[in-house]
């Protein structure tokens, strides 16, 4: 599939580059806005507002939404008040407020003077609201019905507002003081049986709504759990202001998906993708979680020092400091990842700590007791026979297996707490996995190790 | 909102203890299916049946489909033949078939039998797909229309067979062979201006399918892309199959979000939402990856014992070992996870791996040199001066720092370019996370330690 859309965009640069405009104008037509704008992302920037003026009306706003912030702001400054005014007229509110959110203050100021009020007012209240708010994703356009208009009237009402809605499947009907009191599907409409019955007689009443402060990831969640086509938004009046349609908290969820794997890696979350991200902003959202990490290792490094007598007795003890700490990280971070998620698909809730717990205690023993059992096999089979280090014995074979067994149960306890009780405290549980589970079982695998070294073999 | 809920479910519960059944039968016809099915799980064994029954028809298949599998089970093995065919009647194709898979072979059986022949074909038809297909995902309850109907007979029609599809709003257009020619949405035929118009004049033909083979994953993305509420699947030969709607592509988004976090962490996906897993479960999808892991750590434990000399002679180095293993394990799978991220978005291809080596070796130079000067200061001022570890040179400091530095360059390009290799050599580059690429840069950073040490310190 992929390939294929290379082909044909080369093929439409050609016709460009040859200045086959009708043809290149009879292709365009059929494809797709999204497809389009991946189009236009391949363009030199002096092809863009040529190839863009090829589209028609519709779907050359309909692609100018899907495209990327930079080309976007090309166009609008190449764009004639007029043209300005015709994609203008085209976009949904919720579309446009993301696009003046991305623009510099010129373009911005341009954009609100050429937008009809109703757009300007749409885009000024939209923007008002907090980021990553319910607010902040919804539009104000829908389809308002009254509570005694019949069918025949509603669906008149479709056929005459319906053009600039974003969807007319889902109908919301208001009462005079604008207050949300029920919806009516397009379905409900449709398979009515008498076109004469009154809205309120089939309208749902018993409503699921968001308030404009909503998290973004909260309505998505909402969105999973009960399919909606689009949530409505009330304010704090319960009068309605908008609505949230699904491929709007289709969006969040991917972007939530990723804020959250970033939080699990030690990133700073960023809006950026990838490629369009400069090595300093890489930097800037990666150093102070490394530097953090960095110095909490000083603790690892105290142990060390401390027992540096230890090591120093029995030479053998040092290989194996590598293998614990990494299989404790790994077992812990595999305990933190699945609480995260979990919790951050709300299949956990805080009160469920206990039985956590309980699974990841007998998951570790489970684990600890294999791994042990192996290892101890492993290093005098390998280690000792194969690789012929000498300095391994029964009881340094038996120190190492030990302290792997409790290094595991510590792992997965941690592992498991920590992202419980940072949901309890109202931090962000993904900011509790493997790095800072890693730091903290590095030191205790550590005290453990030498703790057994020392019970032992005496050292 | 959450607390709110518990606070209603255990007023419902008091309800059913106390046999009002009339109260709770008003309260729990204004709740929504997804709410009725968290109301469930809460209930005792015997109390399902006793409250299920309470339900109308309609709304207790809906809540029938959210329940959890075990409680579907209880609730099939106490009906009667007359109450199982009820639910299934009420039941989408694709629901039915989702049931049936998690079923034992003897309930699998009733319910066949008790399906209507159309549901028992199109289930038989369903679960023929191979799994994660858009075949097994979709449904193939959709309206159909014929080319040369009117928009009058195309609205007439979706009156009479809207009721039992998943979704009316989009209409697909099948010529006599069954082949998919086009579709119109709800929306376009009640816009029409005239109602005569024929469905082939106003029907979009450039159409984006799948077909049953495509994976759920490109099912998923291609939904994020396009913003469409349904896609219309198609066989080998072109025909209409079925429709994947937008709310099962938002269950693949999570769902495979899901496995791409466990693979990044070193763990087999698993379908089983975690506080249904048992310990054994647990174990079972951890301890390859971890066994795995362990196994590979002997080539750090013989890189050390390699250079025990070097060890014993210059004691301080061994303390800074946990730091430098951590900062380049960290380092490395912020870009790996980065890059699994974008490739997974399809931000990222394969071709662009000379742009993303270019980009992170930059931020490794930025990470590496921020970190490396920080770490000398710290090493100096508190290791040697605050902590007065005596066995710390300038020389010995300056070692740590120069490892450290190559270390996060080493990381970062391992951790970027092992999950683009994944990708081109068809693998999930998801694989290619943390665990791997820490394991490779401990023992490479490692190496480079023990080389400055001999270079620098002559040991």
């Amino acid at each position: 599939m992929a390939e294929r859309f290379e082909i044909v965009e080369k093929a439409l640069r050609k016709m460009l580059e040859g200045k086959k405009y009708a043809t290149l104008r009879d292709v365009l037509v059929t494809m797709n806005p999204s497809d389009l704008a991946g189009l236009f992302s391949t363009l030199e920037e002096k092809q863009i507002p040529l190839m863009f003026r090829l589209l028609p009306k519709e779907l050359a706003a309909e692609t100018f939404v899907e495209m990327e912030p930079e080309a976007q702001e090309l166009l609008i400054r190449g764009f004639s008040d007029n043209e300005l005014k015709e994609v203008l007229d085209e976009l949904y509110a919720d579309d446009a407020a993301d696009i003046v959110e991305e623009m510099p203050a010129n373009v911005v100021k341009r954009i609100l003077k050429h937008a009809d009020p109703e757009l300007r007012s749409s885009i000024n209240q939209i923007l008002r609201y907090p980021e990553n708010s319910a607010g902040s994703i919804m539009t104000t356009e829908y389809v308002s019905l009254r509570p005694s208009m019949t069918v025949e009237e509603a669906i008149l009402r479709i056929r005459r507002q319906g053009i600039d809605k974003e969807t007319i499947y889902i109908c919301y009907v208001i009462s005079p003081d604008r207050k949300l009191i029920g919806l009516v599907t397009v379905k409900d409409l449709l398979l009515a049986e008498d076109d004469e019955t009154q809205i309120q007689d089939i309208m749902l009443t018993h409503l699921i709504y968001v308030t404009t402060q909503t998290d973004q990831e909260e309505v998505a969640r909402m969105f999973n759990k009960y399919n909606f086509l689009a949530l409505p938004v009330v304010d704090g009046e319960h009068r309605m202001v908008g609505i949230v349609t699904f491929d709007d908290a289709m969006d969040v969820m991917e972007e939530e998906a990723t804020e959250d794997i970033e939080l699990m890696h030690a990133m700073t979350p960023s809006e950026k993708p990838y490629l369009r991200s400069t090595p300093f902003d890489l930097f800037k959202n990666r150093i102070p979680w490394l530097l953090l990490l960095m110095v909490s290792a000083t603790f690892t490094g105290l142990i060390i020092t401390a027992f540096e007598d230890a090591l120093a007795a029995q030479v053998a003890l040092t290989a194996f400091i590598p293998m614990l700490m990494g299989t404790g990280g790994n077992s812990g971070s595999q305990a933190s990842v699945t609480v995260i998620r979990s919790l951050s698909l709300e299949e956990l809730k805080f009160r469920d700590i206990g039985l956590v717990l309980w699974k990841e205690l007998r998951t570790a023993l489970l684990c600890g007791g294999f791994l042990a059992a192996a290892c101890f096999v492993k290093i005098w089979l390998v280690d000792k026979m194969l690789l012929g280090n000498q300095d391994i014995t029964l009881l340094v074979d038996l120190v190492v297996c030990l302290a792997l067994l409790v290094t595991v149960i510590i792992a997965k306890a941690v592992g498991c707490i920590l992202p419980m009780v940072a949901k309890a405290l109202k931090l962000d549980p993904a900011v509790m996995s493997s790095p800072f589970v890693s730091t903290i079982v590095d030191a205790l695998s550590l005290l453990v190790y030498f703790l057994f070294a020392k019970l032992i073999l005496g050292v």
